[in-house]
């Protein structure tokens, strides 16, 4: 692209490196800002800023917040004796949006992954650990990817969890997505769906 | 959508005030930088800040500059007996891309559009006329969106223009676009591609 101005080069290259952004969406992008008021791309730039300098992760369940405990664990209103268990920040706010779950949560930052060098260690693992025996927690809920290392993460962290019989351990339920037809589905959903059939 | 941040949410926010990134874009975005170190973030506030506070428009052809005189106007290398009308500096960037035009441009900064209550002393037509007489200047180019309102624009234009009559005025060609099909096009494209035949 030519652009004549070195100062919308710059703009467009910084957000041509967003996730699924390209130089043309980045033009049409900085075009705006310039359309618009100063005050339009100081309020996104402050905004940004802001988070990326302040955002804390709860010391509890490592969640991003912007107090040192997060807005759920703090909660009075949340049933403490659960918690699930998830990769990222995300998915919390994924299962936040259903509005079907009350309980707590633990973030463990991805999953065991030898090929990419993550290690149990490298997971918040020991934190999990740690805060059972200091908490009500009578049921861990697993909300992991059914991939292979979210599988062996699952495992894993069963085997650890051995130390708290007291504990119930799940795993969300797979099966047909609400609205999807049998005949599209993918074996290995299918094929956990009937494995892992529901009493009617 | 539950963010549990009250920073995450105001990024967010602001990300969603973009053209064509809706919230779940934005949340994807916005995790993006929290993913990234300070840097990401910071780099690309300020590209977005400086851009945004220094650019300047060109005293010439009114194009987004870095300096008072834009870099087309300024080059030794372009032909300055041409000048290429067009209504944003988007415009410049997409016939610059085409690398088959070596002159110079002028942009209006919009169209004539009674509707919108956009006059010609809204747009920066005096300071063409005004360019005029000072210049090499030997052919206007129109290159104006073909609506009512840019057909409007280039017919009070050339009227203008009579005061110039030394000044060639044309239009860029509208026709079938390279590589579409005849019975998709448009009426109004294939029936202006037969008005404005060329001879081969």
């Amino acid at each position: 692209m030519q652009f004549s101005s070195k100062l919308i080069e710059d703009a467009v290259k910084e957000m041509a490196k967003l996730p699924s952004i390209g130089v043309k969406t980045a033009t049409r992008l900085v075009m705006h800002f310039l359309k618009q008021d100063e005050e339009f791309t100081s309020s996104l730039a402050t905004a940004l800023l802001r988070m990326r300098q302040e955002i804390q992760q709860c010391k509890h369940c490592h969640h991003y917040s912007d107090t040192d405990v997060c807005s759920i664990c703090a909660s009075p209103h949340r049933d403490k004796s659960l918690i699930c268990v998830v990769e990222s920040s995300q998915d919390i706010m994924a299962i936040e949006n259903t509005a079907q779950y009350n309980g707590l949560y633990h973030v463990l930052g991805g999953v065991i992954s030898p090929m990419e060098g993550i290690s149990p260690a490298d997971l918040h693992i020991d934190s999990l650990l740690l805060r059972i025996p200091q908490s009500e927690v009578k049921e861990l809920i697993f909300a992991i990817s059914p991939t292979m290392e979210g599988d062996t993460t699952a495992f894993y962290l069963t085997k650890k969890m051995q130390a708290f019989e007291e504990v119930k351990i799940s795993s969300i339920a797979r099966g047909i997505p609400i609205g999807s037809e049998l005949e599209y589905t993918d074996e290995l959903t299918l094929g956990r769906s009937i494995t892992m059939r529901t009493k009617v």
